[in-house]
């Protein structure tokens, strides 16, 4: 029989344990928030229920083609398993706040450029060889937007597949026309083109070890030899893909439609204001596919799209839904100390002429073989002074840095040089959990982290969410936005399958975690106080909306059988 | 041409970045402690030069049977390059200090336990069904100590190979001669049941994913059908192969000879000290092959030997190389609460009985399926009164816990168990980053943690060493021990390979690290002041020895051309 003095021992310990776990936890943004509203405290009950229910029911049954799934799993295999969520259809109701990550070419979805593409006489395509149903799998099209003058005669133009083909370029229309039955006709075409815009399972999951292989004490040099040689599976199709994106969407007639269209699929997921890296060397042909456009001619077409958009939701009375987007300026970590120089004054220019357009400046490019930004120092050390000069308001760096899971190496160290150069918001920060004085930093700098968790899977930074650094980042008290990167390559659209692996990885995150973090993507953004305050006010209204959304099937969820508790 | 405002503005920049950097990894163990001395520092550059070099050829270099390696990466593949390692012969020799995470029956080498097998008329073997080229994969040993009574008729027996075998026991001696040659005959033998005693790449990194199937809300109820059905290899693997050994080592005659060539392996690995987990639960057999042993005359086996190899050691003048070794008393974390509380009153006895080999208390098996420590608060509370009622000194916990990669689940909380129940070390804390509360109680406790770097991978917690939390934990500032938890299953010897697959992945991480590793596991193992007193004295001796030989090959490699800096 129980002596009262243990029965009351183990009282005395579990209240201990309970204060310790509140301790343990009060960093985090879910815990260090007013308390939960009764709508709040219901919707967050419902989502962990569903949570769990589906981890026992959709996430442990069997299919033919995944052979154990589970929740957070590899995204591109599991990605059909998670359209058939419950959940996932909720979060996609939910109003995310802002997109801070995403890089333009790779930020719409890959059948929609393609349509895009389709409608331009223009685009025209070749490949290397004629294709086969042997060589279709490695072989991959190349695009080009050719003047009216250079269109090869139509009547001569030799399909793709033909056994005469010998790689001349043909309109992307007719080549679709004429794609060999056998190779699936029209049908086989846009497989085979959506095959080199995308990364598919086996190129990530296949060659996952390769990111490491070039990661250690190597050169730049090194690295290109290495490509050339025994190859970088996953980083280079990451890289390949671009190279389509580039030859299509840089065409100003699908330029245009493009830009409008990724932002209407990040609208349309709940995502109210986005800022977007774009690379200030990027160039753009006009409908002619001859002239080049200057970067103003560019930016004016970008203002022009989104005053547009933003007549157009105001005409409709949905001015919540969109708050507006802005251009993160950005630069290749290949580049010399020079032209990175030169191209800090030229987005000295922008500003001045678009001030409202620019929300900061970053340096992108794979940070475990390119330059670290210590490389760069005197010009970034200028770069504040440059502006003063010209008299423009603040340009902030919005670092990449940290996009490593080593230690000690460039990459890693450029974590120190981000938060010393004065970055706003870090992104990736992938490795940050190694360095306690920087943690300390960023809480203290209110530095938000741009993590985004697919692209980190996917790239092979982490084999599944579980092993993400995010939840750490969360109970250590660490701002957090959630961003897709490049949404195209992983077929994502806006940021409902970001949020949806973070949610179904954890057992501490929910719903108002999530909410949380919504909300610091706003308050983090480059948007003016002003703007901001506007954005919090709308994503409050929506925020109360989706609540009683989520209320209007909690008895339902709630009142289902629980299979999973643990006895 | 450069102003010297900004020339001078970059260099106060650097000191800036210098100091920031200092300050980040101040807490680590090889920036803390004093001073190198000369003979440390060279030690030190020679390591790293070697580690660099053999990055960029020896891990960059093509193996037919390995696509892409690299240092850290999945140990049971890269294995086999690891011993093609300078840097790895070099480890090899160096002082290691303790093992203090090591279970009992998966510590020897499996080619040595199987030729004690081979040495005992006694052990028998049998298979569900006659072995051929199509099952030999799939259709594993069964190992069977029996009484000479029973022994089947030497003339009668027919090989497990043989077309009229029917799951009769046979002589393992006999199994092996009749071994059909075209299964390789006794080498096929050897083959086959040595599969069954370790995990092979395609076990563990095929199904990789299978430990968080069933990880999430489940009870162990539906892990057990789970298992029966789905399947849940990598771990249901892992207790098979203990299910081998037990047949085998459970057997007087092999389980005297067996303590002692794992302590021998071990020292001869340069571990000086080592503290072996086994359940008191433990069943021995006696020569006869049926009576079997009380816990109390298993432990007299064990002093028995141990006394034997202090008495050799000191005979050759070698007792700084030994300096002993206690065992960790462990129960199953399936048993109810009742017999928890009964195996603390049998390890009072024991520790009575045997004062100078109880180092302390653990529970083992899966935590994330099996109970949480909180289930046993009852009787874990009751402890430490229990053991001043008996009147023995105190016998520490030494808790498993956070052997997992989730966060907020039973298995990551058992964190706050361990800690609040006043563990002495943890084992593992895999999950232990997630917890900014926990991290600071675990530092100024001095509560070390024992990371099993291998272990933690083959069981697929992470996918490489590079993801391992390893390398926060010494940025962090926690101590940190390396030990090896069943090398007989990844068919490790002593710490070497460990303490290899931590240097390589980390580039901060050198051998003045692994050197306050080394000490710190004697400072924080269950050896009296006295006995650790004599077990610094004596590492140290061999330290500065090993300093002495990495300084003998010191200028060839430093002088070797550098492939590898970063321009």
């Amino acid at each position: 029989m129980r002596s009262s003095t243990i029965v009351h021992e183990v009282a005395e310990y579990k209240k201990r344990r309970d204060e310790l776990i509140t301790q343990d936890r009060a960093l985090r943004a879910d815990h260090s928030r007013e308390p939960l509203s009764p709508a709040e405290a219901l919707a967050e009950e419902v989502i962990r229920k569903l949570k769990t229910t589906e981890a026992a029911t959709l996430w442990s049954a069997d299919y033919p083609s995944i052979p154990h799934p589970f929740p957070g799993m590899e995204f591109l295999t599991g990605r059909s398993i998670i359209m058939q969520s419950k959940l996932f259809e909720i979060l996609s109701k939910m109003p995310k706040g802002s997109l801070l990550h995403g890089h333009f070419d790779a930020m719409g979805q890959a059948p929609a450029l393609l349509d895009l593409a389709l409608k331009q006489p223009a685009v025209h395509v070749r490949c290397a060889e004629r294709l086969t149903a042997s060589n279709i799998q490695t072989v991959p099209p190349e695009f080009l937007c050719l003047p009216e003058d250079m269109y090869p005669d139509l009547a001569g133009s030799v399909s793709l597949t033909d056994a005469n083909y010998q790689h001349t370029w043909i309109s992307a229309q007719l080549a679709r026309e004429l794609f060999d039955p056998q190779l699936g006709g029209p049908g086989g075409f846009d497989r085979w083109v959506l095959a080199a815009m995308t990364i598919n399972p086996s190129e990530a999951y296949g060659t996952h070890n390769t990111v490491k292989k070039v990661m250690l004490h190597i050169s730049v040099q090194r690295f290109r030899s290495l490509i050339a040689t025994v190859g970088f599976q996953i980083w280079e199709k990451f890289a390949s893909t671009f190279g389509v994106y580039e030859r299509i969407v840089h065409y100003v007639p699908i330029f245009r439609e493009y830009f409008r269209q990724f932002l209407l699929s990040a609208i349309e997921d709940g995502v109210s204001y986005i800022e977007i890296r774009m690379n200030l060397t990027y160039k753009v042909v006009a409908a002619d596919a001859k002239t080049e456009l200057s970067t103003r001619e560019i930016f004016l077409i970008l203002d022009n799209v989104l005053k547009e958009l933003t007549a157009e939701f105001k005409q409709q009375g949905r001015e919540d839904e969109f708050i507006g987007a802005k251009i993160i300026i950005t630069a290749f970590r290949l580049f010399s100390v020079e032209i990175i120089e030169t191209l800090l004054h030229g987005c000295i220019a922008l500003k001045k002429e678009f001030p409202h357009l620019i929300a900061g400046f970053d340096l992108v490019g794979q940070e475990d073989v390119l330059q670290p930004l210590i490389y760069y120092a005197e010009p970034l050390l200028k770069f504040r002074q440059m502006q003063q000069d010209a008299g423009v308001d603040e340009i902030p760096f919005l670092f990449h840095a940290g996009e490593t899971f080593t230690d000690g190496t460039e990459a890693d160290m450029n974590l120190y040089d981000a938060i010393l150069l004065g970055t706003k918001r870090i992104g990736h920060a992938f490795s940050l959990l190694k360095h306690p004085k920087l943690i300390e930093m960023c809480k203290e700098r209110e530095i938000a982290i741009e993590v985004c968790p697919i692209s980190n899977e996917v790239l092979r930074l982490t084999s599944s969410m579980h092993m993400h650094p995010v939840s750490a980042f969360f109970n250590h008290g660490l701002r957090v936005v959630l961003s897709s990167d490049d949404p195209c390559i992983w077929q994502c659209v806006g940021l409902t399958f970001d949020f949806y692996q973070v949610l179904v990885s954890s057992e501490l995150t929910g719903i108002i975690q999530l909410g949380e973090v919504a909300k610091d993507s706003i308050k983090y953004s480059m948007l003016s106080p002003d703007e901001k305050q506007r954005a919090l006010v709308a994503w409050q209204k929506r925020w109360d909306k989706f609540l009683e959304y989520v209320a209007g099937f909690g008895r339902e969820v709630l009142s289902a059988h629980d299979t999973t508790s643990f006895t």
